[in-house]
């Protein structure tokens, strides 16, 4: 908790009083670390919890599966994409990892970092989860580039994309998220400050949901398009299990799954000047309950062969919907998306969009036929646009004591 | 909620089934809408809420003062800068204001704004405040520069300033406070929409303080030094009251306050170098407690006289705390500050700080002289510099079928 003092004004005064109050400092904060350890050691999620509950809320980091995944989504993340420094060889990403996941286990649970420099601000860890993928790069890096799954690589490219280098890529990311973004915002510091010495920053989102306990549990997300988003997503058991995990293979293959990050730009200007029908027919589905256009609830199965009095289907075979749906449990993605909204133009035009994020067991299989499919043809191309891109394995989770990529690199 | 429709693809389409399409969809909005006025109308602040009534918590925007000044600050927050267009003047400028008051008294009651193009996210209000404030250019916009408050102009310039024209200045101020960010970035795009006739983006500032439930209630936030900021804000009834609002004058003056907003970067690169005393002994208090470095609990009072072993003070007479500090009630002013954490440079340098936005009756008599001693000496210059500066009169509130601004424009 201290380092080299560098200040001029303070440091001779620091070095006349330093002993004593720094004793004082350290016993107080091991008071206030007691105090928030103290009573149950966390809150389940799911449950309707009480506001002052939400700080204290864990989410169990060790497991044979990562946490971040199937998790129930928090309300902030962060998605920050580190590049490695030339040498980070095999043996430096495995000190880089130990000391990573020995950060997140930590955060986690609400105990600071070792060395945390604002231990404060690390004892609410608001559900945060943690979560490492492996970018092409990092394979490349260890000389392992036999055990990188196929297609963890760039995604080909799409005719609708226009990507931009600076939220394309990776070599490791780390998908930060909590109910707190103050928490969020430490836990970024925490872990981008012990990577320095191993990488560089290529690139940081920053997204939201609706906040923690803001809607009753279980709701589906609004996007800024103000749209029901992850409706048809696989539910917790089954259809999840088989379409995100993978269930064998070598040791940094089995529970692990593979994540797609795009950062997709909506535009608000030509959306809001469309009427709400026409919304509707884009996507398939109602604004307002999130209903297909040929039921009355959000979760009534689509009849995608009903016609109207007009003779056309009442879903638009160009829908969203009708494009992005997957009939087979096994090939169904688990989208994890989260809103952005930047600064708008001088004329007030929206920097909004979506920091698409999905997490299948293989990109090729489940995720790349529903993106060529909607690249081809979605009404939806009209109003959204892929800016960014990047595909990353995410390893099998860790027991306590061992670490992140340990199957892979260990 | 209809307007021009632009996309070819779907509009044929729109133009067949339209009509039945739209009368379902506005029907099946009125029902969202009612179920989500049913119940009480709204949650008061204060009061331990479970989790779920927070998106349904309402802070009243109809009254003889402004909300979001005295407010218990919400998590988040949009500071939106507007520069008015050419030809914008007093009759315009009226035009303005009860199209953007109309919004906010919707808006912040859950209601969505008219011509509301996301309707569905306008439903939770989460404790939604719009404060708008008046910059110098507003007066002589208007032809009445002699009714401005002779401190609301530009601040004189500190030797301690860096500041960044894209951070500075402002006609207009939308201040947009609420406990979810969804809620803030829709109130941020109605308004910023219904403002384009008559205004241009000058810049945005948006920030966070913890989550609300995820402390606690009434507990002092942690800015990203971890230091508890706010400890010796003026309380709500006598101290607030008297350095707040202007109690008298004419009728655009009387219930009216001042707002000066200040981006602040700090510094975490060279502040993580420095040990825990010495950024004790730089702010004065401790960092674990917020106690004062002669005291034991947060809001002890600090005795600036005593003197350690070393027969200096044991709060250094340099420190922020000491140079901050103002014993006269009527002379403290109201911090109501934000923090932001951008997007850290490629060596992974963090771009954080503090949007510090005070609230006083008179800038000249309250912020001026704590903003000279703070700038002529203070130990936590060190570790922060103001980037963006502005100031701007908060005219009082109005009751409902009235608007803001109406005592001075209308
Ligand atoms: C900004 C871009 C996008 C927006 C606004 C958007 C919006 C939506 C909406 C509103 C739905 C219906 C409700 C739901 O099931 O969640 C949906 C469904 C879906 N979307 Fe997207 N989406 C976007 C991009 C994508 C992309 C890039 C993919 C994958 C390549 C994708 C795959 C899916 C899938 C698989 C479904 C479920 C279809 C079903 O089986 O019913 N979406 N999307
Ligand atoms: C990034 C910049 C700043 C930081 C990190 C900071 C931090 C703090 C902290 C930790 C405290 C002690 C706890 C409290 O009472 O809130 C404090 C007190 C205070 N600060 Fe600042 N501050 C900053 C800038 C400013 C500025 C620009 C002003 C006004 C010009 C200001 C005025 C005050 C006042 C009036 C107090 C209360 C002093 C007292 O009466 O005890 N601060 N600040």
């Amino acid at each position: 908790m201290t380092g080299p003092s560098t200040a001029r004004p303070v440091s001779r005064r620091g070095l006349l009083t330093g002993g004593a109050l720094a004793a004082g400092g350290s016993l107080a904060v091991a008071a206030v670390l007691a105090a928030a350890r103290s009573g149950e050691p966390g809150v389940r999620t799911g449950e309707p919890v009480a506001a002052a509950r939400i700080g204290e809320a864990i989410e169990p980091f060790h497991g044979p599966r990562q946490a971040g995944v199937a998790t129930e989504p928090q309300a902030y993340a962060a998605f920050v994409a580190l590049t490695l420094r030339p040498g980070t060889d095999r043996a430096a990403l495995g000190r880089m990892l130990r000391l990573l996941t020995d950060d997140a286990a930590r955060l986690t649970r609400g105990r600071p970092a070792l060395a945390d420099t604002e231990p404060e601000l690390g004892l609410l860890p608001a559900r945060l989860t943690v979560t490492f993928g492996f970018g092409p790069g990092l394979y490349a890096a260890a000389g392992l580039d036999e055990r990188r799954p196929a297609s963890v690589a760039a995604l080909p490219s799409f005719r609708v994309d226009r990507l931009q280098p600076r939220w394309s890529g990776g070599d490791l990311l780390l998908q930060i998220c909590a109910d707190d973004p103050l928490t969020v915002a430490h836990a970024q510091r925490v872990l981008v400050k012990d990577s320095r010495p191993f990488a560089t920053v290529r690139w940081v989102q920053q997204g939201f949901r609706r906040g923690a306990g803001v809607e009753p549990g279980g709701r589906t997300q609004r996007n800024l398009f103000g749209q029901l988003d992850g409706t048809a997503n696989p539910r917790p058991g089954g259809p999840l299990e088989t379409a995100v995990w993978v269930p064998d293979g070598p040791a940094w293959l089995r529970e692990s799954t593979t994540l797609v990050v795009r950062r997709i730009s909506m535009n608000l200007e030509t959306w809001d000047l469309l009427g709400r029908t026409d919304r509707e027919l884009a996507v398939g589905r109602r604004l307002d309950t999130g209903a297909p256009l040929t039921g009355a609830a959000e979760h009534d199965v689509p009849d995608f062969a009903a016609t109207g009095p007009d003779g056309l289907t009442v879903i638009p075979d160009f829908s969203h919907l009708t494009r992005a749906h997957v009939g087979d449990d096994r090939l169904k993605i688990l989208r994890r998306p989260y809103n952005y909204d930047g600064v708008p133009t001088a004329e007030g035009h929206a920097d909004s969009g979506l920091i698409f994020a999905s997490y299948q067991a293989d990109v090729a299989r489940q995720f790349l036929p529903i993106q060529r499919r909607l690249a081809e043809r979605d009404l939806l191309n009209e109003w959204t646009t892929p800016i960014g891109s990047a595909v990353f394995a995410v390893p099998p989770g860790c027991p306590e004591g061992g670490w992140i990529g340990q199957q892979l690199l260990g």
